[in-house]
């Protein structure tokens, strides 16, 4: 067995031999907020926003981006969950920021092994063949934050099946304090006057 | 003020007051693993899999489903950030069984407002229009959560972009006890022998 599988199986028993009630919560988000934010794993959604089991739906991807995916999700939580208010989360230091898709598509063609950044340049240490798959991904990397955060909102604020005054709020969340940052100019793309 | 984002930014400024050294944590997933998950708010993945900030990259969609984009995320988390294993996690009492794309179509088409769920039929009680924007959606539903993990392990097992020998470990959570439970084909889905 993997040392993380069995790390993982542990620490799930010991959290439901704590469950108390929570096996009663209903489907719905208690508190109606939804959250799309990075995969990154610095970022503790639960713990940077005291959320508790039940309080909000979480949408994670690279970037924390406004993708077709997190849109179809976003939706479902609005039009079947009943989710009021949705928060777009970036943050700081996103590995987003350290490529491109050209770095990306090429790296990839060498090999599929991990890459080494290497004085801020992603170097392919792999073996192996790689594939010409990766032209056909766009990766949606990140060159500014706020502007991230900024195109996010607005491209959700635009979608046909957003209702058109639900509160969007843009932050970018800092990895050295902690510490969300309110991006107020993504908060008014749209806002319903 | 919304009440949502007041009660957010207080529990955040707690938290960061106790950030500890936290600040100094790197990019890459401390513990090499990646997690794809649902939004569902019951789910709390740091608690119920025992992972610290700085231990594991979370991806989360509605119904944790293997979609371009967590398969983009999976692509970055493995190529670029070094994760080693891979888990798939859907869960009992999902929202993405209550529904069909069609039905989703049709809710919308009737407006874009939150419908109830009543005595298992989802009823459109929104004012307004709806919008036909919806039928270039698929919104991902699942039938049966064993084979909709199946499906998610080996859809990424059979990416052209993911390594070949990755192990992806395939999950359902019992929202009723907080346990993770194995899907055992999941795992043995084009494993290298």
């Amino acid at each position: 067995m993997s040392g993380a599988l069995d790390e993982i199986l542990s620490a799930n028993k010991a959290y439901a031999d704590n469950f108390g009630d929570k096996g009663n919560l209903p489907m719905p988000p208690g508190r109606r907020i939804a959250i799309l934010t990075c995969m990154d794993a610095r970022l503790d959604v639960g713990r940077f926003a005291g959320l508790k089991e039940g309080d909000a739906h979480v949408i994670r991807n690279a970037g924390g981006r406004a993708s077709d995916d997190a849109i179809r999700s976003l939706i479902i939580s609005y039009k079947l969950l009943g989710t009021q208010e949705w928060f777009v989360i970036h943050h700081s230091d996103c590995g987003m920021e350290t490529f491109t898709n050209d770095i990306m598509h090429g790296l990839l063609l060498q090999s599929l092994e991990t890459a080494k950044l290497e004085e801020g340049k992603w170097v392919d240490t792999g073996k192996g063949t790689g594939s010409r798959a990766g032209q056909f991904i766009n990766f949606l990397t990140i060159q500014n934050q706020v502007q991230s955060v900024c195109d996010d909102v607005e491209r959700i604020r635009n979608h046909p099946l957003v209702p058109r005054d639900i509160p969007i709020y843009g932050f970018i969340y800092d990895v050295k304090t902690g510490l969300l940052n309110e991006v107020a100019q993504a908060n008014e793309i749209g806002k319903a006057k």
